[in-house]
């Protein structure tokens, strides 16, 4: 499939629409479209959360009201203006009621020409329906273009769909020599506030935020989301905590809101009603060595809709999470300081014999933030 | 004291045509030198190492190819054309007669009726004394025109001028969690070739590798400069091992050329004779707790004429070199790899009971090498 320059310059408007729902469209992904008839776009939408139009409705509704009313077609459906028209969707058209009619049907009652997709449907069941109900009907249609940018877009409901598993990043404040913590679990504020900004919009992104009884202990964190440019009132992430012996305090901060889930290896009945009582799921989820079963806790998340899950935790858990092969990307803050060897690290990962048994990642971004630098890497498979 | 686009434009040639001894010039500083007149150059020169001419004598010496034989002097010196110029000059021109007569009389001589001096000479003896001999001549001179370019260029030369001892980069090259080797030893090849080739450069501006028997033991590196563009047969820096007990083996690769100092808390004469038939010098340099006497080593290393040292050590070492202030700027290669807690840190410090306890440095550059990231920082005062 080769697309023209003026493909790739309508399908990058519509990933840049599809950007605006980075922090409101989970569990759905973020999906933009634009409405382009003769070189001219005449509608755009984006999907902003569950239960809203998708893209696709949005965009056939946004040419009524740039273009003018729709001629009455067969099936009432907003149409007319749109005939001949090419259709660019950052995700497969969805051909299946669920809470709103397929879009594939809109945009065959609507008389569009052509449909580009940037990507198809990461679910395995439902792959290329949508695609093939738009050619039944006629309708040419052209899929793969920028789907890189696309699938990086919604790595998380990609994650969710193809591995039953939320994408997991883990995020790490460390010291230039790799410090998380002094040796009495003193943390905070290792790092400079434009890298906290910067970590508070990855939490907004988030579904779900992940940590371990020893952070709550030490820390007491509350791992919401504040301080983000262009968001009042966000969406507060489901607080996730791995607590083997239920030992969570009642009073703990991260539980204040009531929107946390508790997993332990030993369901505590007490202390497991007085969570309840206070809005708090807890999870017995044990694994053969009377741990949490975090593979099948992150299961169970992506069972709940979580499609991306960030970590912030102490070395332990971070070092379990590794072993366990549940990282997907890292996100490190480096903050000019040296904290010496006697300090925490940063993974509790087992000895090495060979430097070949390293863990090698992909660098994606670098930035710095204030004095502290930022990067982004990737685990291999 | 103000300056024209002009005046900086001049003096930001003669800094480049003074890093052209950027590899040679030591113990000399680096000096590049500008002559104008009437608004165009008609002589360039830099110093390129000791015992060859000054920056300013070159550059005299350059306006004669350029501009043609220069009248005849009663002093019989170079000059005549340059009569009326203003002198660009990175270094405030000596006044003492070295291996070479004096740069303030030559100037004084060709008829020069500027001189524009980057910074004065760092040596507190001397500074002021070239410069006053010239306004004595009846020259105006401006002082200061670029000096921290001009410093930096020199800080090695200025340490030692004004500290009695060299400037020390301290070099490490680490994973992403912040460690230096397995728990084995093995270390080499943490980080790609890009970025071992920007280390050689730095070693080739350094007069003095420095490192430990630890170090020599576990990876016997030569700490020689090799792969740096531009250099055919480089200036190999002095190889200095701090070795407490005098444990180095003879067959070591750091003293295989001779050009090693081996620094001993006790001499043992006969492992010393058999190191110095071949070449070593070893200096038992004590302190009050039977280890190397790390200051008294820099400042004998001063002494001799070492204005930059880099260090190429294990986190012992390193970290005894940052906990006696002897570390002035850190260089880091961190690669993208993990290597997990129980690896080897890379500096071992005293435990911290404060994060305000930490050491905060001021990032100087960062830059991308291959996979590889380079940080350079510098450590408060």
């Amino acid at each position: 499939m080769s697309f023209s320059a003026a493909d790739r310059e309508f399908m990058a408007r519509a990933l840049e629409l599809a950007r605006r729902g980075l922090y409101t469209a989970t569990p759905n992904p973020r999906v933009g479209c634009v409405i382009v008839r003769d070189g001219t776009v005449i509608g755009e939408g984006w999907h902003e959360m569950a239960g809203r139009p998708h893209a696709e409705i949005n965009a056939l509704a946004d040419v009524v009201r740039k273009v003018g009313t729709p001629r009455a077609l067969p099936s009432g459906r907003v149409g007319g203006t749109v005939r001949g028209a090419t259709v660019y969707v950052t995700l497969e058209p969805c051909s299946h009621h669920g809470r709103t009619p397929p879009c594939a049907d809109a945009l065959i009652d609507a008389g569009v020409t052509r449909v580009v997709a940037a990507m198809r449907d990461p679910n395995p069941l439902v792959a290329g329906e949508g695609l093939a109900r738009l050619e039944l009907a006629g309708i040419r249609v052209d899929s793969g273009l920028m789907e890189d940018e696309a699938r990086e877009l919604n790595i998380g409901f990609v994650s969710r769909m193809t591995r039953g598993r939320p994408w997991l990043r883990l995020k790490v404040a460390a010291s230039l020599d790799g410090k998380t913590a002094l040796n009495n679990g003193r943390s905070q504020w290792i790092t400079g506030p434009e890298a906290r900004r910067d970590a508070h919009a990855w939490r907004a992104r988030s579904c779900a935020m992940f940590t371990g009884i020893g952070t709550v202990r030490d820390d007491d964190p509350r791992l919401t989301v504040r301080d983000v440019d262009g968001i009042d009132t966000p969406r507060q992430p489901l607080r996730v905590v791995v607590d083997s012996r239920l030992e969570i305090s009642l009073d703990a901060a991260i539980l204040a809101d009531g929107h946390a889930l508790v997993a332990c290896a030993v369901e505590q009945p007490e202390k497991a009603a007085q969570l309840r009582a206070r809005g708090v799921d807890v999870l017995a989820l044990p694994n053969a060595v009377g741990k949490v079963d975090l593979p099948a806790l992150l299961t169970e998340l992506g069972r709940r809709g979580i499609n991306e899950v960030m970590a912030e935790a102490g070395f332990r858990l971070n070092g379990s999470l590794l072993r366990e092969g549940l990282v997907d990307e890292l996100l490190i803050y480096q903050a000019p300081l040296l904290l010496g060897d006697k300090a925490r690290g940063m993974f509790d990962l087992p000895e090495l014999e060979d430097l070949a048994g390293a863990r090698r990642l992909e660098v994606l971004e670098r930035h710095a933030f204030g004095a502290d630098l930022f990067l982004r890497a990737r685990l291999p498979e």
